[in-house]
């Protein structure tokens, strides 16, 4: 459905989850997408590297395309681009840091020389024209730099896309968020809010990054050896942050792992990161100073497994190992799912003799996300007629609702949508009018779709129970089983006591010969069996239900 | 080694992990065990139940055993007994709740019979002979009713275990902390002091039990119909909150989940649960109720999968489907590991239109453990010569470490043990004198001993790649593979485009042939050369490196 003076918003990821954020503004003849991110997986995933949206809409409305809006450098809202982008092939408009953020990305896949790149600065106030659709970026604070979000002029009304938002008053770049546009555009009329929700759980409001900075001054102040600031690659404004405390105190400034040292390298190129006093040095220069003159900066704050901080722990680094004047800061919080992984590390530094400071002990990390008076904060000064929460799990979604409800907002008011939900802007009212499809694709290293959801339920139910192979050689025209059956197994002992393995494969053996003799039987059937017969012998046996892979092998005679 | 007026500590389990508390007090002749805990899995052992710890220890010392001292009736206290007990065969000495609880788990593997369980009574300030040993039971505050701590009488003298503690002002029970045995043992000398330390990254003091019952007030008041309550079976004082809050506000209470109903019925049984208005019914009779009469306590609130609370919001409970006037309170924290699953259950039911108030956004819960400023207390009560803190990671060691030197402790009597260490406790000092290997029993459903570390990785491993699996049928006497090498996968793709299937078999058949042409061949060398020419394939064509299973069918000629 299409009307004319009406706008379509659809979300292909980024609702009702954390992560993969892209959604589409859509009139009739034109198309504006904004952002273009990937996901992480989760535990229900096993092998699984990134998850990214589907873009298959996208592609089937290509000529319509106007442009591909990014709102900040992070991963979850540009890391599609190299992977998908040569799906749509649509120009890429963005702040001068993301647009460098971007170029190293698509550059590891050679594909730099092919994007049509538009920067836009958003103090100049740019209109960036797309087709029906005007975008006015406007200047937020968040936790890297340059990070903006989107007044969309459509035929429907004024749109207001906070994307990722704080109100941080003091930001270590100086940048504040732009109150004055976003007061502009309620004195226009806003339509639609579409806002960041994701720390609506948080009372209050969510510290200024610079609160880190003052824990850095004290902790570096203390350490009587080494110290390992471990971090978000992109958290440039923290990296800036340990670059001034460590100049402040005498200290050099190494980084280790390559995600970090590419956006260092990056954001000091374009004038994000500064150094002054040239702290910065080569971390193979970093060693030959004392101990208490370095600072290195590493990756790896989320335990994943091959970054710096996880093969400082494992004693698998071969540039640092830990010892009892070393001080370890980990300067992020552990994203839900990787508590495990972060405290484990965690663990590990303490038994072998660091000092480790870590979010739950003292002011290491800060979100880069409104917490609830905020939230109340951006409704207030752009007045919405509507509003529409995204970036949030559905408890999320939920308690923004409860938030605007307390503001006055009706029900007719507040969206709370699903993915793939078509949400249409009428110029009377705002309402969810259909749904397309939304996927999503695994990516295994460099592999995308490899496995599916069904491979990936077979991975875990394999890991949960194990898996036993039978393979049987039969001679379908004699109408016998060759040979001995052969049982292997992973994960899941068939070598103990009851039932005899060999007792198993006799009952096996004539099992099989019964229904061979009966005359024709499909593979199929002889599969089965084997699949029956194996699994009562081990339930039997042990009271476990592993998978069982038949495996037939048809031979003919050796003439 | 063993000296007169010493005497050996030992953590068989509970040290430098949060779990299976059990460790030994040893003399020359005489042996306490100090609970009899279970475990739960971590992410890295996928299909297991529950860990135990393996008492071959204490096995071994059976005629020395003079008593199993429990602490409290939690699980990682006392879920041992029913797998293990049986190995020692000691009298068990328990509060009369932990022994009406350890009962009920007996019974379940016709054990009840065959323990010698002594009951005592903490405010008869009883002395348990243990040989040259003798053991004083004191109250302290946790969050399950008749819970002590020991003072234990040793040759080298007085060790003092607080287990599980806080300094709860206003039980719910009406039972604090016994401060008065505390004082006492500090005005007779403490050697040692073994402490709780799973809290210390909070600073100041656990709020009281209390506070979840004036939340409960709150949100019972408002919700407009139903109420379901989700908290662990154990949580009695929490228990009797809801059932004296839903009676004030005119609502019955039924119980749903086997492990909450048995401990409702012990607990009542034993008068540790008190429903003076009768507001405690029958599920079944619940559901006549009118929606804003009653209140449902339910299993499930850290995501057990066949927990009540996950299968109602899984839309998988016969009993209750969630609608948009339910409130669910998640009256618990996740424990670490378990936040992916909690926050999944919450969002679908946030989404399926109830209204849930969880840790996050509400006082719903508060632990059972002393933060930093109540431990610092328990250490100025009882005045011990030296420090060992217990019941932690390697974190909650270091800080807790980092506490006691901040009194005046010095590293000498700080001891920050691992798992197996001999502690000695000499008249003069305590020190590290030796290390008896520690070991782990993983528990799938109820067989003990099913898989081992190496199996577990190795399920680990096809979780996240897959597994392939090679059967070849092979005429040793003629030299030649018989039939079609048959290939099947689990987790991976390998009906891709590239390299094809049928290439792989035709590679795979000649490089086995012209291997058995070259004379008799090793099993072990036909299933290495199928793994090679197999991972060779899948690596070039896929990038992948999934497990391989090859399996060899010896086949002779059919005659």
């Amino acid at each position: 459905m299409q009307l004319a003076n009406s706008v379509q918003l659809t979300f292909l990821g980024g609702m009702a989850e954390v992560g993969k954020n892209i959604f589409v503004l859509e009139t009739e003849d034109d198309l504006v997408v904004i952002d273009f991110g990937l996901g992480f997986p989760d535990e229900s995933q096993p092998g699984v590297d990134v998850v990214l949206p589907d873009v298959a809409y996208l592609k089937e409305r290509r000529d319509k395309i106007r442009g591909i809006f990014i709102t900040h450098g992070h991963e979850d809202h540009i890391g599609a681009l190299p992977y998908l982008w040569s799906e749509v092939r649509a120009p890429i408009f963005a702040t001068r840091l993301t647009a460098g953020l971007i170029t190293g990305k698509m550059r590891e896949v050679k594909l730099d020389r092919d994007i049509d790149l538009r920067v836009f600065d958003p103090d100049d106030h740019p209109v960036l024209a797309a087709g029906a659709m005007t975008i006015e970026p406007f200047r937020v604070t968040h936790s890297i730099p340059d990070a903006v979000g989107f007044g969309i002029t459509t035929p429907a009304g004024l749109i207001v896309h906070t994307s990722d938002f704080k109100f941080d008053p003091t930001p270590v770049d100086n940048k504040p968020t732009d109150y004055a546009t976003l007061e502009a555009f309620a004195e226009r009329g806003v339509k639609l809010l579409i806002s960041d929700c994701v720390h609506v759980e948080t009372v209050g409001e969510t510290l200024s990054e610079r609160v880190v900075g003052e824990t850095y001054e004290q902790v570096f102040a203390q350490a009587p050896g080494r110290i390992i600031v471990a971090t978000f690659a992109s958290l440039i404004a923290r990296i800036q942050q340990v670059i001034d405390v460590a100049g402040s105190q005498g200290r050099k400034v190494a980084t280790l792992g390559r995600s970090l040292q590419n956006n260092v390298r990056i954001a000091q190129e374009l004038g994000y990161l500064t150094d002054p006093n040239s702290v910065l040095v080569d971390a193979r220069d970093a060693h030959k100073l004392a101990e208490d003159k370095i600072v290195f900066i590493v990756t790896g704050s989320q335990g994943e497994p091959m970054a710096v901080l996880s093969r400082i722990a494992n004693r698998d680094h071969h540039e640092i190992q830990i010892h009892d004047r070393d001080t370890v800061i980990v300067s992020a919080s552990p994203i839900p799912g990787n508590e495990t992984s972060v405290y484990r590390i965690i663990d590990q530094l303490f038994h072998q003799g660091a000092e480790v400071i870590y979010s739950a002990i003292a002011r290491v990390h800060v979100s880069g996300h409104a917490s609830g008076d905020e939230l109340r904060r951006m409704i207030g000064l752009v007045k919405p007629e509507h509003v529409l929460p995204t970036h949030g799990e559905y408890r999320h979604l939920a308690l923004y609702a409860d938030l605007a409800r307390e503001l006055g907002y009706d029900d007719d008011h507040i969206h709370k949508v699903g993915p793939g939900d078509v949400v249409t802007i009428f110029s009377e009212r705002v309402s969810v009018t259909d749904r397309i499809p939304t996927g999503r694709i695994f990516v295994e290293g460099r592999s995308m779709n490899t496995v599916d959801e069904e491979m990936l339920s077979h991975r875990s139910n394999i890991s949960q129970e194990g898996l036993i192979t039978v393979a049987v050689a039969i001679d379908l025209e004699a109408g016998q089983v060759v040979g001995d059956p052969q049982i292997a197994s992973v994960g899941v002992s068939i070598h103990l006591e009851k039932p005899p393995l060999d007792e198993m494969k006799i009952a096996l053996r004539e099992s099989l010969e019964k229904m061979l003799e009966q005359g024709t039987v499909s593979l199929e059937r002889i599969e089965n069996r084997i699949r029956s017969v194996t699994a009562s012998y081990v339930y039997r046996g042990h009271r476990r239900r592993p998978r069982i892979q038949p495996i037939v092998l048809l031979v003919s005679p050796v003439t």
